[in-house]
């Protein structure tokens, strides 16, 4: 009796044992739950096993295993205005005590009095004068201390939030699958290089060396007896449209086999990734969630945009290339972590 | 007695046990077999042993521990001149034929005529050009199969084997010791990136994306419907001198905690190392075994060379600041794998 009764509790350990390994696996076996079901979320799981299964021919040894991201408007919002932008302004409005001719100076009149209007008249040429008084003249100790201050503070005007916790929840876990995965993600944006990289760890964990960007130019000095980098009113390389295979090469020195984008900014990343021979997978994500996120662009039959234009000649090349098109709508269950 | 004997055999392989796996620790003890023991080797391990040790006052988290190579002079010899140098007159000579006005031009004439001091005189301008006319005008992927062809064919003139042969051992067990220690290795060189790349994960175990270096600017293009880098006859950025903390900021974001150079083109880059807080370690590879491999420059009381200087001045800022200088004659026990 007594050995019949350790035999069914050992069978109820057993079976117990069992289920919690089963429930496990069960719970394993959704990597992306923030993604409903559908093409997108079957061609990520398709790029996996046909570039890690042992015996898929098209395995990829894992040193080779590089996917890419766009930041703005692939990782987190590019709404109302690039979140780099509104760093710009508030320290345009920050520096201005110092600079009382910007109050009748374009394009710091246009910041001061947050004119947006006024702002795009000013063109690329008035951007670039923007980011060179807000973001050269100081050590690279220096910005980064001032970026990582204003990430603490600032908030989104529409979600009351800070900016890093709007990173897009099926894109941290699609990171996160990734690198389960053996993949190694980089950051490829537009974006300025050291303006992401204090965030970057934290919120995608995507270390430094990981992050490709939009740069200016640093000097090396010697100041009070200790060596600066001083950051230079002048481009060093902008990390857009053809510039994003430049930068990946430079970087990387390897093509990547996944690439993610959401705009006329991304088509060349996807292009060069795209060429490669072996699976590949190139993604677009389109802003069509006007009440969750934001809807715009010709793609949705919307009026264009300053910020993420995704142009109808995109769509056609991504219908004509097999480029999968992530409606943030129809493909994700859930955007922002805080979410109920 | 058969119970005797079982326990007596148990003893016995126990004991071989034991002793395999004391040998294997005893072996696993010396990680640098390759170094004598000396200044040079101990502050090697005590930095391991200070930033990797849980109980460390200056334990570091493993994603930051950084250290940044210089490759011609560090790595493998920079003598009797640059290996891309040899590479370039290797390719102007291949290319002379297409050029019939190179043979009265210079610096094109000093290189076909293997003139060193012609090609001296031409001056930095001069190999600015050469380097020009054989490193640009193709793809990328054209550039990478040419020096990929170079690097199986080519010899070394003194040691007559492949450049990649002449990989200096102790340097290759101080790049895995780091390695096994959970260091990322980086080579950060005045040498080219692309130039570079082909051969460095073979022989260093350094994969590209971890290889830091000069280039020359490079240009998306559509070529008989598939993207192409063209490699433009521009230069890019100098990662040399003053430029290699510049350059380590720019692809890696991240201050090194050890560095390793051997010339005044790692001065600024031992320098920006140094102002780090916590643990560091600075060295300098000196080139003073004339028997072995080479011996030049006034720390040696030798005349001045052309191909990886190291002055006087260098000698006193890195007493002054506790920099080690790795003697190749005294701190390595062998230099070259295919020593006996």
């Amino acid at each position: 009796m007594r050995s019949q009764l350790r035999i069914f509790f050992a069978f109820v350990l057993a079976l117990a044992a069992g289920l919690a390994f089963g429930t496990r696996a069960l719970a394993g076996a959704d990597p992306l739950p923030s993604w409903n079901d559908g093409a997108a979320k079957r061609a990520i799981l398709e790029l996996v096993r046909a570039t890690t299964n042992k015996s898929s021919p098209e395995l990829v040894p894992p040193e080779q295993r590089i996917a890419t991201f766009d930041n703005d408007g692939t990782l987190w919002p590019s709404h109302p205005m690039y979140t780099q932008l509104a760093f710009a302004l508030d320290r345009i409005k920050a520096l201005a005590s110092q600079h009382p001719e910007w109050k009748t100076k374009e394009p710091f009149k246009a910041a001061l009095d947050n004119d947006l209007e006024a702002l795009a008249a000013a063109g690329e040429k008035g951007l670039v004068e923007l980011v060179m008084a807000s973001h050269a003249g100081m050590s690279t100790d220096e910005f980064e201390a001032i970026v990582t201050d204003w990430l603490k503070t600032a908030r989104h005007p529409r979600f009351k939030r800070r900016y890093t916790e709007l990173a897009y929840q099926p894109m941290l876990e699609l990171l996160a699958y990734l690198r389960a995965n053996g993949f190694k993600t980089y950051i490829v944006s537009g974006g300025g290089i050291e303006f992401m990289r204090p965030m970057t760890e934290a919120v995608y964990g995507v270390p430094p060396e990981q992050v490709i960007g939009s740069s200016i130019e640093t000097k090396y000095e010697m100041k009070d007896g200790k060596p600066v980098l001083m950051r230079l009113p002048k481009i060093d390389f902008i990390d857009d449209k053809a510039g994003k295979p430049v930068g990946i090469n430079k970087f990387i020195g390897r093509r990547p086999i996944a690439a993610f984008g959401n705009s006329a900014g991304d088509r060349q990343m996807l292009e060069w990734t795209g060429a490669g021979s072996g699976a590949r997978l190139m993604m677009l994500v389109l802003h069509d969630d006007a009440e969750r996120e934001y809807a715009y662009g010709p793609a949705n039959g919307l009026p264009d945009t300053k910020f993420g234009i995704f142009p109808e000649s995109l769509m056609e090349e991504a219908d004509k290339k097999g480029w999968v098109v992530i409606s943030m709508k129809k493909d994700w269950a859930r955007i922002f972590a805080f979410e109920e």
